[in-house]
């Protein structure tokens, strides 16, 4: 089994978890409607990238954990479309969770997965409770108050932004996870993962401002233009394209530069290439907005 | 200390947990104006009685559990006000968080919340691993999917409900939740304590239906005549006032008849009679709308 499969399996079956006698069908539907299909599924992808190259001695808890972060994330994206949000009408090109369902089901989506992301973290922890319970713990602080992505998402209602703070805990915050979360599922420290994953999500953030000026909404998935459009801080609009594809490859030969002596080094040096080249949109000048 | 400041200390410490470096502010006091002052704190009164009934021999589990237990009960209330759900005005007697804060504040709240609740439990694994496994999953069966207050609200969007597991999940998922954290915390099996979670669940129901159908608004401390108003189901309307009372009564003695052989069960006898009148209204039957 490849890596996409083995996440996507783990995905399925947390979405299955505690699934005996009457359930409300539509929630459940909507559950697996956000996600389902997954996108690029890149957060959970590094996540095993990392367990694998510690070692992976316990691949259930690396399942568990790639799940938890991806249920997080799908939810993190069901409530940002919302219509108090972005007010997105498509995402991943199909409709949006609210858009699809309704309101009400979109606001249940997103809580059910968080509570279900913790259920899949506590059940691993048959096996490995202490990393079940550092799991947990990792999550919970790259997720919510005050330096996860619920933090992230609050500084945009802030008068004055701390902007490091702000990309650190919109953007960073889950590849953080992912890094650290990988390391603590193979029984290795997550402290000297840190930088690893905050290097990765810069240049992710680099990466989507790149993405959401220079692509159009179907290339995208989601509507384009939005920073522009919310007078968003972004890369783009501070350096230019050139300029923010120059430091979108700094920061990812910082990331290379910064991975942990283990096993899988090589290997996890790869993947970060090869993320990075996925990252990098294809340019069609005539379509650059900014 | 007393019960109730020891759980207003608990939950206290919580909202606390993890400041420090800069976070936002309007969303970190939306955190504590969700949750301060409480109302009744009746599910970790419960929670703590029955920890207390059990030996109570780690204080500062039983606390984590009583804390997370009211954080997650905040957040369903922050997201059932929300005005996709009730669009309630106020809650608690003062404006509802999207109310006093905005919408998107309030679906942050709530989010935060749920999430900050799994931390709680998962730092209390450093003094007793299992049993902090234990409470992240009986906590996140209760709330979340497809038998916990998540489901509940879900069942509000079909078409044909199954009643039994629409009150299950939506009112009773959390006082099960209060009765099994209370043993798990106290180092006791979960299982025994079900029914008189489930039992004080359905009384709070019928208790919730009478006050619903007999008080103003002001004296509730949010609209009034919501179940009449949403057509939903309630025993008032299927028992007539002094029926529904006659019901909560029978409902009680069975709660109390099957509470488990321990050390405390006189004293957890006495706390559930106590809730029983504090649930039942008095009613001015001028006033009686149904």
């Amino acid at each position: 089994m490849g890596l996409s499969e083995r996440i996507d399996a783990a995905v399925e079956n947390a979405i299955a978890t505690g699934q005996n006698g009457p359930a409300p069908q539509q929630l459940s539907a909507a559950l697996r409607y956000a996600c389902t299909p997954g996108g690029a599924r890149i957060r959970p992808t590094i996540l095993m990238s990392v367990a694998l190259a510690c070692g992976d001695d316990q691949p259930q808890v690396s399942d568990a954990a790639a799940a938890a972060l991806e249920l997080i994330h799908c939810a993190s994206l069901v409530h940002d479309d919302l219509p108090c949000f972005d007010d997105a009408d498509i995402r991943r090109g199909k409709p949006s969770v609210h858009r699809a369902f309704s309101e009400p089901l979109a606001v249940l989506t997103g809580d059910s997965l968080i509570i279900l992301a913790f259920d899949i973290l506590a059940r691993a922890g048959a096996v490995a409770p202490d990393r079940a319970l550092q799991l947990v713990m990792t999550l919970s602080r790259q997720s919510g108050m005050p330096h996860g992505i619920c933090a992230g998402q609050g500084w945009e209602s802030e008068s004055s932004i701390d902007l490091s703070a702000y990309h650190r805990s919109k953007t960073g915050a889950l590849f953080i996870a992912a890094t650290q979360m990988g390391a603590i599922a193979a029984g290795q420290e997550a402290e000297p993962w840190y930088e690893l994953g905050a290097r990765i999500g810069e240049a992710f953030q680099v990466a989507d401002d790149l993405r959401d000026a220079c692509y159009d909404t179907e290339t995208l998935g989601k509507p384009a233009g939005q920073d522009d459009l919310h007078g968003r801080p972004n890369a783009v609009a501070e350096l230019g394209v050139a300029g923010a594809i120059g430091r979108l490859n700094d920061i990812l030969s910082g990331a290379i530069a910064s991975i942990p002596s283990c096993p899988g080094e090589a290997v996890l040096a790869q993947m970060v290439r090869k993320q990075a080249e996925r990252l990098t949109p294809v340019i069609d000048p005539a379509r650059v907005r900014a």
